[in-house]
């Protein structure tokens, strides 16, 4: 077999500290080809741009590395590497390292995951690797050990049907891992507290922040996984139905 | 029991003719607040503004209809009506109604569907209305015995925790309406073909655009109902964990 092709993409952009660390952890793995958004994108979620049209920019070649930036979202880079850019379908896709945690709730409005879901639709093997760390220079030593284990796993035994991985990563010390544990999406939320500004002309605006509220402390969780030094991963789909309200509504009478 | 209390929002805009539709549909049933995006923001999934403030503005009071249109996403506008616009939690959150289908893979990157998403997340019965015309002008009188009928149902029935209800309406007469059917979301992807174009300055630019394929023609599809002049309900949640996958990623040996 020739040497896989590895796209990566992100949601932080371009430049930022985890994109970098995730190409150094897999340029060994095959052959890179980096497409990420020009500037941040966090919380931009699966959104697509219709109304606006994308261009990309090809940045460099450094090794078995090419770079390209890209003015869309995630998965506008993503949909523009697949039809645009790569000569072929890759390998595998890995989108990160985040900065910050996908885990529970925060996967819905994560950039980092819709582009690792966008290569599950496409039917690649597609992984969204965090680190619970929002730093800008966030050290993301405690990576490397677990993205290489997890990305030799995934090229080894492929990804089942419709999903991707969602790999959550606590900030603690590399030997402080307790060990990487496969686990359910957290029942949990924001509750939104916006802080109310008001600008020169005396018009309010506001910022929206919020407090995490986790409403499920079962040891199956990525919270609780991640909470207690474990590395989370959470197989994700895009098929939202919920099959056992279909079959409830259906005695509805509609 | 007081009136309920009904949040109208949509990702097509303030102005758009299927918003003013669905307000008319659903004023009957309570006290409505409309906090919609000030500009169109389809596709916009469930994006969220962590890098900009939000504003809104008070449009007007026509009945027993509040008007606010807001800057954000249809996420934002939901987070800022719940936190800072309303008085109460609503007793109902509907969406749309979409100027196009929201049915099968375009739930995912949908702005309408997010918002009721946002709802169902908040414990309010939530529901996306789409109806299968992307035309500015649509003719929306199919809509309105759907729409009605559904709304009646939910606010006697309530909804199911965790989950909303993405209704999706064929393009067909009024008396064409076979009727409703509970669905789940077919099998189905858009496959990409960016538009090429060359700028003034002689570089690059793309449109997203594409061809949608299903790849699941069972009955118990929305694509089927859809295209079998039922409208279709399919049950979404937010918990994006796949179960059988879990099981499966459990015995790899991590």
């Amino acid at each position: 077999m020739s040497r896989p092709l590895i796209l990566i993409t992100n949601d932080d952009g371009f430049f930022a500290k985890g994109l970098l660390t995730l190409i150094e952890l897999v340029k060994e793995f095959g052959d890179v080809v980096v497409v990420a958004p020009d500037k941040p994108q966090s919380a931009m979620s699966n959104a697509i741009s219709l109304n606006k049209p994308l261009r990309y920019v090809f940045q460099k070649n450094e090794g078995n590395v090419a770079y390209y930036s890209c003015n869309g979202t995630p998965v506008d880079c993503t949909k523009l590497a697949f039809n645009v850019i790569l000569d072929r379908k890759p390998d595998l896709l890995v989108s990160g390292i985040n900065h910050g945690s996908n885990s529970s709730i925060n996967v819905i409005y994560s950039g980092t995951m819709a582009a690792a879901m966008e290569g599950a639709l496409k039917g690649v093997p597609s992984i969204g690797f965090s680190l619970l760390d929002h730093d800008l220079d966030a050290n993301f030593d405690v990576c490397n050990g677990v993205v290489k284990t997890i990305i030799e796993k995934v090229l080894d035994k492929g990804m089942i049907k419709g999903c991707c991985l969602n790999v959550n990563i606590p900030k603690v010390d590399p030997d402080e891992i307790k060990g990487i544990r496969v686990c359910r999406q957290a029942n949990a939320n924001w509750e939104e507290e916006f802080n109310e500004r008001v600008d020169l002309s005396g018009v309010k605006y506001y910022w929206l922040t919020g407090k995490f509220k986790n409403y499920d402390n079962l040891e199956d969780t990525d919270e609780w996984a991640l909470a207690n030094s474990y590395v989370s991963i959470v197989p994700v789909q895009y098929d939202l139905t919920n099959y056992a309200a279909k079959q409830d509504i259906e005695n509805w009478g509609l």
